[in-house]
């Protein structure tokens, strides 16, 4: 998602330290304490504008979520929308998701989300997707055994992609669904990419898999 | 699929005993002696009328396929055509999928084709699916070490189901596709349904998997 350049993002950022915990390194093994509880904590990968994980948030009360998102100019949209919801549960890192093991302790996240994730159409590029070996090396790391990765997108290649990669790495698939929104599941909360695709009328794929 | 009576079926298979394998339970272990050579063996399980099983002998002239199915009236559809086409490497077989084991030996099929399968909708009758646990155990024991089960459907939730209980079986997944004929793969051997069901624009889904 191309964004405008936003001057005030770093400013924005640095007065919310409440919501933009900062340093993310620092506070590895020590999410518990950053959240004042010991809650299971659930981390969406490319949070991007919040919507899932603010509807999350609001859902589950008594979970703790973590919005990772590379893009500075994407975050603050996140922030805006937190920073009106007021929801003590959730906390977002401007941080890179190949480094996430210097930002999570072995068994230190419940459940990961990977939401309408970039889908790096190119061969070329393979190594980029949130669904390649590498990353998964990381989710297995961080996870508590038995817990799940739930990917959902509505990029096809992306998930007949994403499926055997997770297949190839031994994890398990343990629920699919090829068309989401048919299925009506009433706990599902939708993306801002999800609410615009699925009004289309495309079909939104969803797998949630356990290593 | 229903189909009418044909009460000329048991004349047909009984005249054409190089087509029709009577007694399969008879052969196990020895069906390269019945195609007189030692070609690898595939088998189609549910052949209908046969267009897929023809299509790929005449593609693969240097492998022997066995078509099995379980109604009178349609397999002899597939032995009129077969007839027609003269192909001494195909055999068919009227036969239950439940029995593979009183069929085949271990290691005596070297690739297995499910095509277009009854879904069986009912969660009651999940057992009939021939993605269900107790057939890929069947699968397993008859197919080579690292040989393939590919597996065609046009039905979404049947797919969903398939690669679930392949993968809780512990299948490698290996290639999905959830839209065959975009995909352009000109080795693809159409089977009757999928003429059919491709040509009104519904995605066709394809899995290959391994054990």
């Amino acid at each position: 998602m191309r964004q405008r350049h936003k001057p005030w993002a770093d400013d924005f950022i640095a007065e919310h330290e409440d919501i933009f915990i900062a340093n993310p390194n620092k506070q590895k093994g020590n999410w518990s304490d950053v959240f004042g509880n010991d809650h299971p904590i659930h981390l969406e990968i490319g949070t991007g504008k919040g919507q899932f994980i603010i509807g999350m948030a609001k859902q589950y009360p008594d979970v703790n979520f973590i919005g990772l998102e590379v893009s500075k100019s994407v975050i603050v949209n996140a922030g805006e929308k937190l920073l009106h919801e007021g929801l003590p549960n959730v906390k977002l890192i401007l941080a890179d998701a190949n480094l996430l093991l210097d930002y999570f302790q072995q068994n230190e996240i419940s459940e990961l989300y990977l939401n309408f994730s970039d889908p790096w159409p190119k061969n070329r590029h393979a190594k980029r997707r949130l669904t390649y070996h590498t990353f998964l090396k990381q989710y297995e790391e961080i996870l508590r055994p038995h817990k799940s990765v739930i990917f959902k997108t509505d990029n096809r290649t992306l998930f007949e992609y994403s499926l055997v990669s997770m297949s190839q790495f031994g994890m398990r698939l343990d629920d699919i669904t090829l068309d989401l929104h048919e299925l009506c599941d009433e706990t599902n909360v939708k993306t801002e990419y999800e609410e615009k695709f699925s009004e289309k009328g495309q079909p939104i794929y969803r797998v949630k898999a356990r290593f």
